[in-house]
This record gives structure tokens, sequence and C-alpha cells, in this order.
């Protein structure tokens, strides 16, 4: 197969012009977000939602990720990714299958409707994860495309897939909320440098291969701007896999928690990794556990 | 001389209450500020006033930070300080001896009668510096009172000066702008642990000794919530020396530059360091260049 988007094969970055829609069948396939919506996505490759969950709902997902955080087998497992110079959690990955509410999550309707009808088909979860920030010293995460790491490190063909952030705390200016670069992701940023091997060990602590030069940055960002998704608990950002992002340090004493879960097309499972490079631990990419996710009935 | 304001000798931290004016002499002594703003800045230990100096002002304040930054006599000069883990310059010192505009600066009646007004007397500058916060990668400062800094390692005996920040860029919420906890002024944080000796060569890159504990910070956040100084290139934030004040990294493409300059009253010179220590740099804690500034008289 062709490779459409080529990176980290040591040539110069380049910016590629994305050859794949933003919303598939064109929104067709469900009807969770209407018109308006619709295009606010393709235009942007985000869209914000707020008050998707209720206080009650949000307080329920973050006492059991609390709960994930100070589980001692948990804490040994390999799912967790600590803060890079420090022993604070940064991420657990995988907790769509170690929470209860985690599990169910990814399919509650008002997210699992809104990933089918985006990608036009059914779905699954590609990788879910709840990153903390801890307060006063939760560490920036550096622009990105996850695709460009999904493309290149676990084989996933199209960019159809996408993320979806489910705000545990209120996102402020102040606690590192997620930045995303409206427009971004209708090109591939091709990037510079070479894989090393098992990359991901360090790269989800602090990311320096795979991530976009400062050119094709600055010119992204003077044509789209910056956005930050500030918004209280409860809100829901959907953005699109190829969508740049990142966000800066949480220097307030208040810690900064999401589910971050990836939804990926039944459509565009994962194949094997680029430049011969082997798969990485199924909690990061799932390629065993890819079944199409039934929505949740809803509780009477 | 009894010493009002113990840190870092190895005990626990503390908050001990401030003991003297955050406003001298009423305000009387210069009448840059009306009575609004001086009860704003009594109260919040800060205040931002907008749009102080124009474009042209700025452009050419920025053109000669710039010049500096590039002149290889200042870039291999000690007045150099560069970013943790890197070579870009993080800030530049005593800018006010360096430049000949940013030596006219702490001079303009703009800056220098609010100074002598809150201070109450004559003033000269303890310490000046450009900070840059370089694009994409420009590093955080950790919370911190400047004074506790400056009364343990320069020997400032009172809390009787006040920082003054000159915008040469915008300060947004993606650049990592300047963040201030409101009333925190009215506290000392005595904080743990001991000087190491040069504490100055790392402590101006990253600081580690000489912050405040997690708990005294989320109390005073708590109490006075945290405010960022998001305004536009021009603007001024002056600040009292104890208002505890950090900022985030700066992950937008463009950098973000301020002029940083301490007004101290000369009624406040300073003495020798606690414990012993060996006092800092003159480009860091002015002590033979003490002399009180005359107002620049306007050009016609």
């Amino acid at each position: 197969m062709k490779d459409f988007y080529v990176s980290r094969t040591g040539r110069d970055a380049a910016l590629i012009a994305r050859g794949e829609p933003v919303v598939y069948g064109e929104g067709r396939y469900a009807d969770a977000l209407d018109e308006g919506q619709l295009q606010a996505y393709e235009r942007d490759g985000f869209l914000i939602l707020p008050g998707v969950f209720g206080a009650a709902e949000i307080q329920a997902l973050r006492e059991e990720a609390q709960a994930l955080e100070h589980d001692p087998a948990v804490r040994e497992g390999e799912e967790v990714i600590r803060e890079p110079g420090g022993t604070a959690l940064r991420s657990i990955f995988r907790v769509h299958e170690l929470g209860r509410r985690l599990a169910e999550l990814p399919r509650d309707p008002r997210l699992l409707d809104v990933a089918r009808q985006i990608l036009g088909s059914e779905v699954y979860i590609h990788q879910s994860r709840v990153n903390m920030k801890p307060a006063l010293d939760g560490k920036e995460f550096y622009w990105h495309s996850d695709f460009e790491t999904w493309h290149v490190e676990d084989g996933m063909p199209a960019m159809r897939a996408l993320s979806c952030s489910v705000l545990l705390t209120d996102n402020t200016a102040f606690n590192g909320p997620l930045m995303l670069i409206p427009g971004s992701h209708r090109q591939f940023v091709a990037c510079v440098g070479e894989t090393p091997e098992d990359h991901y060990r360090t790269s989800l602590r602090r990311q320096e291969v795979g991530v976009p030069d400062p050119v094709s940055l600055r010119l992204l960002a003077e044509r789209g701007g910056l956005e930050a998704a500030i918004a209280p608990a409860g809100s829901v950002v959907f953005f699109d896999c190829n969508t740049l992002h990142g966000s800066a340090g949480n220097l307030s004493p208040w810690p900064r928690s999401n589910v971050f879960m990836v939804y990926n097309s039944v459509e565009n499972r994962l194949q094997a990794p680029f430049h011969g490079m082997k798969p990485r631990p199924e909690h990061i990419a799932a390629r065993r556990s890819a079944e199409p996710l039934t929505p949740l009935r809803a509780a009477a």
C-alpha cells in the first residue's frame, strides 16, 4: 500500500494536504450533531460541547479515576505513565477496561453517536486514558498530531479516527487546558527524525520525535490562530486525529483531569507499523480488542 | 537587627503576616495613580495599566532588546541566563545599563512616579532584565515571592520595593503570561530548605529553593484566586515585591518578551545577606549603583 503520509524518514519536514474527508458519509450515519456543529467540526477540526455530563455523573467518574490513581495494583502496572522528572502520575491508559463507569463511558450515546456520525461507520476504542496533569507541577504536552504517531508507530491507515476528551475538572486558563490549532487537521505535517525502539516508553512522558517543526507550526498557527478548550467540568471536546494540539503545564494548585478516548472506524483498523517497527502494546494501540461498540442503554 | 521574615532555615514552612505598609506615606509622595488605582494595588498587590506606551515606543524598545539578544558580547556576558535544558536566552540582566532606550526607561515618569508614589520615597533600580520566554519552548517560572529571595540572598530589609513589567509583546493566554495570586502580598511565606552557594547560577534558570510549599500556595490561591496579566504590548504591570507570581511555559509559536525592572526605596538599601552568604553579583542585586533616579524630561 502506498503511504500517503510519510513521516520520520529522516527527510526534511513537509506539509502534505489531507487526501480524505474530515466528516465521513456526509455525517448521515447518526444524528447526534446538527448541521452547524458538523460544519464547525469539519472547518476547525474540533468541537467543544459544554454541559454534556451533569455534576453527579462527573463526580462519579472523577472518584473512579481517583480510585484507580491510588490503587497499588494500577500504580505498578504498565498502564501508568509518570510525569517527566517526577513520580506523580501523568496518565493511566486502558481506563475503559480498568474502571466500571469508565468502561461504560465509550458506549454512552452522547459520545458514541457523535463518533459514529463523524466517522460514518461503526467504531471501536483505539486507546483510552485519564490524563491527570497534577497540581503545581503537571508538565506540558508539546504540539503534536495524534495521527502522525498512530500512523507511523501503530500502522493506522487513514485519518478516520477522533479523540474525545471528557473534562473531569474545570479546565481554566491556569491549569493547562487543551490548546488546538484550528484548521491544522487539513495538512499532515511530516516530521523530521527517526523513531527509536520502544519510543512509547519515553514519548508518553515527553515527546521529542514525531513533533512538528517550528516553521510548519508557525505557519499553521498564523493562519488558523490558537484556541484553548477552556470549559467547565462535564464538557466534552471532540477533535480530529490530525488536529495539532498541545497543552501547557499546570501551575495552579488544583489538578486538571480529563478522560481521553480515541474512537477509530472499524474500516480503519490497524495494520503493521511502518518501518518494520514492532507493534506497541495493546493498552496503547488496540488490535485484539477492536470490536464495534454497542450503545449503552439509558438507565431507567 | 531582628529578622521578621526568617526563611530557609530548615524549619517548616510558615505564613507570617506582613508587618509593614503596601503603599507608603499614604500614596502622597507623587500623584501618578488615582485613589482607586492605589486602593486596588494595596488590596491585590498588583495593578495592570493598559496602553501606557504607544506602538512606536514599544517597537523601539523591542528592537533594542532584540539587538542585545543577538549581540555576541552580550551573549557571552554574565548577564545572560539560558533556558533550562537549552541554549535559547531566557533573560538578560542589567538591561538598564546595556541599552540606550532601556537605560532611559526606568526614569520615564509614567513608571518612575508610580514607583515613587507607592514606595513613598525616592527610588533606585535594584535589578532589571528582559525576560524573553522564547516561542514554542520558553519554560515556566514557578511560583515565588521576589522579596523572599531578595531578603534572604541580598539582605533587602523590608517590603519596600516593587516590580514593573513593561510588555514588549502581547501577553496572551497562550504564551505564558504573568500569573499572580491577589492578596498574597499580605503574608510572607517562609520557605523550607537551605540556600546552596552561588544559588543564583541555577535559580534564575529554574528555582527549587526559596519556593513556597504546596499547602501555603493552595491556601492563598483558594482565598485570593488567580489572575493572569493578559494584556496587549505597551501595557505595564506593577506588583509588590511580595506578591506570589509565576508563569507557565510558552507553547505558542511567538515569543513573549517583557522588560522587568525593580524599584527599591532609597530607605530600603541592601544590607549584608543573611546566613553569612556572600553578596550576589551587581547585575542581579545593585549595591554600588543605587543612586536615586531623576525623571526623564519629556522630548519636545
